[in-house]
């Protein structure tokens, strides 16, 4: 939904098809943005053989893109394809090599980095308002995923059922956000610290996690996320107990406070000062603005033919510091970012 | 003060000599302690040689503990010292062994295990209340050392002014106290991460600190601490910018929320309950109470034989992990505590 009304916004787009596997939920899609009933598909690939289209908007799991983005290439489309781009760096290797050759752009839909408040903690940044950034944290421990008193499923498994599937959960599928925005504010990554666990009985995948980001620029970026902790009833209703974005630097700290209005606040050695980041928008409409700057940002990149910052290759970093933070988990030391390449 | 008011609090212990290079100093204390002229010295060699003692409290800075306490030893006295009790892991065991060797006690200072919430807080652990814990986070950032408006000396530089020379700093001197805290709550710890960083020009030693303990029993515990942040002024008015302690368990959690009445916040599948942990007690005087707990343990240990909880050796795992955690610092991979042991 999120797609199709960026899709809507942006001058100049059609949304002329529609694929999915089950044809209500297209059909029901269909009628809401206005596509003819004619050009709705249950097979993806017959969708690609009979339209003429200029780009393909992939919004499936992950475990399924490595096929669609294939046959979007053979098909000469330009991909937009959701994150996570694959399930492997090989994997995700293969897809940018097909699109490659079948020299078709190939860009991956990560929104987060065009949240309106990290837009304008970059430019801050880029400033030099605090001064060198040498640590920043994202925090948010909620109850996700844990069972719901009376039996029902909790809200994310019944919005995206397969995530009680994923043998990989909270960082894969959200945590990279997070690794993409600090990649965003803060440059490259070196090497990533983990402890992950799992308390939910519901899901197979890590429900917690701890990244810790050692990037090239000394910055240590902290990423502490829970799907499985129990939390008063009070905290969930504040988005999702979702803790204040801090980044600290040698002149200044900047924090970005969900429970102020968004405000931002700058604290300087003589100095603090707020102001709103989401200029009047409600926190729905930020999220829903995110995604059309994203695909805005994919459509001037296709007209100019410049790189997209969320360029497949260059997300390969984002992919690749997840993956390294699961390694780390698992192998209990710290992981070389270019470890992931060496051994692909 | 703290260790002095304690002594006074406690039935049965008399304050009968004190001992300061600065002897205006210590004379006001004696005043203020009842203490008789004629036992106030500058050299504590002198007060060993001249007084007959059951035992001597050690609270000066670290790098001197080591001669005082073997020269206690010396003279048959047992001995409360001051955390941390030495500068390296040797020499802790050097000053260990010369206490046993002399039949002496040497029982570490160490009093945030006896505040009163962690107290609280292990009871309603122990008794299963959130199931098995798995990960546990304490975090402040404050600007401690930051230079003031007006070039005035910080606080806790004018308190302590020793600290600014620390090669060592905010582990050292103060993240000790939660690594034991964590340690009193959660047992052994196997490995240790830790990453730091200085900012303020003030000090020598690191005023930033992310440091994760991997226990034994599989907690993750996170120490995220810094005294060179900047932060608005009313966070700095309110506990130095404390965050609520939080411990997650497979079955519930439990905080600790300094800014609600030192509330323990407990928060299972069906319920939230608060209640306060400190008992119409002012911080003052819980911090007090904590001092007083300290040393009443060790007066009941001298009395009884028994070990004390904060005995020198069992206190030298808390240091080998704080060791450790510098280890980390600087070799960026995670540390085996066992390591620090083999390589002594």
């Amino acid at each position: 939904m999120h797609h199709l009304r960026a899709w809507q916004a942006i001058p100049g787009v059609q949304i002329v098809a529609l694929a999915n596997r089950t044809r209500s939920r297209a059909e029901a899609l269909a009628r809401e943005f206005a596509v003819d009933d004619s050009r709705v598909y249950e097979d993806y690939r017959l969708l690609l053989t009979q339209e003429r289209l200029d780009f393909v908007d992939i919004a499936t799991a992950p475990q399924i893109h490595r096929e669609q983005v294939l046959a979007a290439a053979e098909h000469g489309v330009h991909v937009l394809c959701q994150k996570p781009v694959a399930t492997s760096l090989d994997m995700a290797r293969e897809m940018i090599q097909a699109c490659e050759v079948a020299k078709v752009r190939f860009v991956v839909n990560e929104n987060w980095r065009w949240r309106r408040w990290y837009r304008e903690l970059k430019a801050r940044l880029d400033a030099g308002e605090i001064g060198t950034p040498r640590y920043a944290r994202f925090s948010m421990h909620n109850d996700g995923v844990l069972p719901v008193a009376g039996g029902a499923s909790p809200e994310l498994l019944t919005r995206q059922a397969y995530t009680a599937q994923m043998p990989k959960l909270i960082v894969y599928e959200w945590g990279i956000h997070l690794v993409d925005v600090m990649r965003y504010l803060f440059g490259d990554v070196e090497r990533v610290y983990a402890r992950m666990s799992r308390i939910s009985p519901l899901v197979h995948g890590e429900d917690m996690a701890l990244v810790v980001l050692e990037f090239r620029s000394a910055v240590t970026g902290v990423i502490d996320i829970s799907w499985g902790s129990y939390i008063p009833n009070e905290k969930r209703l504040v988005r999702g107990n979702l803790d204040p974005f801090i980044v600290e630097g040698d002149q200044g700290t900047l924090e970005l406070d969900p429970y102020q209005d968004d405000s931002v606040i700058l604290t300087t050695a003589d100095h603090t000062e707020r102001w709103s980041a989401h200029l009047a928008q409600s926190p729905a409409e930020e999220y829903q603005e995110s995604y059309t700057q994203t695909h805005r940002h994919f459509i001037q990149c296709l007209r100019s033919g410049e790189p997209a910052e969320n360029e497949a290759r260059d997300n390969l970093q984002t992919f690749a510091v997840t993956l390294a933070a699961y390694a780390s988990a698992e192998q209990r030391r710290v992981i070389a970012v270019e470890e992931l390449y060496r051994d692909c």
